[in-house]
């Protein structure tokens, strides 16, 4: 590969687990080269000084605001894992890459909650599917140690299905049950959510949905860390072309 | 093939859904002889005049045992789908049948509540496998009319596993969940069964089995009432060579 | 429903099993209204004169081609589920459409291979998909009296998820395999394609799609032929607004 | 626990790494003692002096059959995982333990080619299941490393569901399929068995029987090799009882 187009990468956060294993990921891609990995402590100057044009953020809550702030002072992309936003410190972030595009300088911040790759399309094909069913269930599936149930994105899924379902005017499913109401899960803006905890499993989800005569069913298997690898390494592909904030890594999918 | 060897059968409540779908499976049986087929108010007698040697009891809880005592008495095997059977009838039948074998006429009466083969098969494998495993749930899914949560074969199914799991002294699933108890289903003895309504589903059942880095999955699918048949079939060929009384499909297989 | 925005459906082809099912659809949709029922022999000219905006033509190829032109020149839109049909002559329909369109009459055709909203689905996903993943591979499953294998559905699938990846640049599918290439189905452009045949099953697809940590499963099961009824509803609905020439159910859906 | 009730147990091969797992399933278990932990090299009369009443072996195939004759001479029960058996080697055995058992050491031995609880009991119940269903096939699912198709444990399957349905008298699967025999996978005496290989799997292997009208799935799920120490530990506490040579961990099982 031409080392003339390699993406220069710099890793916050890069002692943790994930950011270990990005650290790894970013040196096995021929078309990345990781040229900073700083954590807690560690100089923000150094991202610029090292010549990455993107920053990865997989660090804590506490500092991750501002870690892309002082990324986007530097004209760096970054691609941030980092949970714990919400709309107010979105609203800066996009307030400061607008403020930066019109001095000149056009960077991109990918912020996103989920970087399984699997994950996001089940969720995003879910949505778009639900409108064109009658009824609408989802089942996640997880190792028995989670306290949690229904798991965050078996909500976040559910509720963009109904959403869909509310927009495109579609019934409630149908359901005749009188009574039964016990079992581990919720009842999502009418979508049910059913949530199985069993020895063995890691992260699953499966959406189904029914019509007269045929059924189409979405499944979603998380095994492992590793499997967010691929999301992070198309994340820091497609931010550099990408300039303002982007939520959601289905927003630089092709989909 | 050889007619010496053919069953004569008779078939009671030949005028129902389930009976005339018998009459059909037993006439497309090259083994089988459907000799007469008889329905409410038509002379019991005319079963043993038929010459049959097994009669099909599909009929209502009303007259169910009444007609398999009359069997009994000319010495007509019996094999009854109907169901409304209770400990107690069930024993005079059991009495019937020794006092009959006593005085020279060995007759066997078969009363299954299920005929599904896959259905019987799943619940019977389930018990066995479970005392196994750590974790273990049901998943039940059936079409939205269905108006009780969760259904009678996955309760069965799930006290079949929770008696096993007992018995061997196993420790009940781990579970940390604090919350989130609100979807359809039920705890059954300990095993979680969850229950989901899809419209275009007819009647299916999931058991999951888990230990730490493996899973067990065994998936039971009814599409069609004719997938009753085969195990009215192998009833009708067990029953003569079973005397005495059998509860359960499963107690004329070779599992 | 205000009958003013009531849509004035025909069908051709009424009497074959396709057509009859679509009229009962028709009938038992509250925004729809069935107001000509036509079979081979019937004059086309009645199509207009009961006061039909669309048509929904499930002939046969001999003469769904003549039907069409015959249903534009009188300003009908079609919706077409008729097999047959080649580049040529949908060419031939675009054309016959681009000229009715200047002359100052819109007219709306959607020709569709498959009507079956799930399968649809499936098949859009999984092209869309397939980009992302390492390993891709599909399982078809049909009732054992299908005499090719693989299916045609599995087969555009795959060739559909094989051009999406060729076009992304993706290496081909690892595969170590060194001997064994004796079971059913095909390589089709480099997507493997599993043929199960099961008594039982009908018509289903599931295609699995593998990175290192993580998979994704899409499944569709077709039970019966009513499954296509929504699918040809909803192009009813939607061809009226879509002037010209439309290939494809999925392009008339919101996906 | 009782200590006096504690099986003490001995490792060879505990250097490789199925042996360093099952010295630490060993003492995570409440009920077992590792009381040596063996390798290459070691003195095997140690066992014996270490107190042991069970050894499990996990070594190689050269090495094994000399390891289980010496441990019998010991008066030690074994455990064996070691692959390389032959109907010889298991016969020289045999006659071993049968000796032993004449001048008064009654010794169990068990040799087992997977210890996988899902694994041995889904081809288990295949084989038991397969004679009452007029379809059958086997789908086995593995990461794309994998040199051998189909797999050993699907090959073992197969065979099984084969033997029984033949001997049931049961007539082939019904298979209308007149091309496409591409893909990967083999015909094993009349069972389909197909190959997927994905990334991101491990050992996978499903069971498919259908009727008309319903299906039983059997579905076992190997993530990680963990998941072979349950299996395990059930030989340790089943072989102090069973004397004599057992052949496959179903048979120290209640199924």
């Amino acid at each position: 590969m031409n080392t003339v187009n390699t993406i220069k990468v710099a890793v916050l956060g890069a002692n943790g687990r994930m950011g270990r294993t990005v650290c790894a990921a970013v040196e096995a891609a021929a078309d990345l080269e990781l040229v900073a990995a700083l954590d807690a402590g560690d100089d923000l100057a150094q991202v610029a000084a090292s010549g990455a044009s993107v920053a990865v953020d997989f660090t804590v809550p506490a500092v991750t605001e501002a870690n892309v702030h002082a990324l986007v002072d530097q004209g760096v992309h970054a691609v941030v894992g980092t949970t714990g936003w919400t709309d107010e410190s979105r609203a800066r972030v996009a307030d400061h890459l607008a403020t930066s595009a019109e001095e000149g300088t056009a960077v991109g911040v990918l912020i996103a909650p989920n970087f399984g790759l699997s994950a996001v399309l089940a969720m995003t094909f879910a949505a778009r599917a639900a409108r064109y069913f009658e009824s609408a269930e989802v089942v996640e599936l997880h190792h028995p140690n989670k306290v949690d149930a229904p798991s965050g994105t078996a909500t976040h899924t559910a509720q963009a299905m109904a959403a869909a379902r509310s927009e495109a005017g579609v019934a409630p499913s149908p359901d005749a049950t009188e009574s039964g109401w016990e079992a581990r899960g919720a009842d999502v803006d009418g979508v049910r959510v059913h949530a199985v905890r069993l020895r063995g499993l890691v992260a699953h989800e499966e959406i189904l949905l029914g019509n007269e005569g045929e059924q189409l069913t979405i499944r979603q298997d998380s095994f492992d860390r590793v499997s967010f690898m691929p999301g992070v390494l198309l994340g820091i592909r497609e931010v550099v072309g990408r300039p303002g904030l982007t939520v959601g890594l289905e927003n630089v999918m092709d989909l």
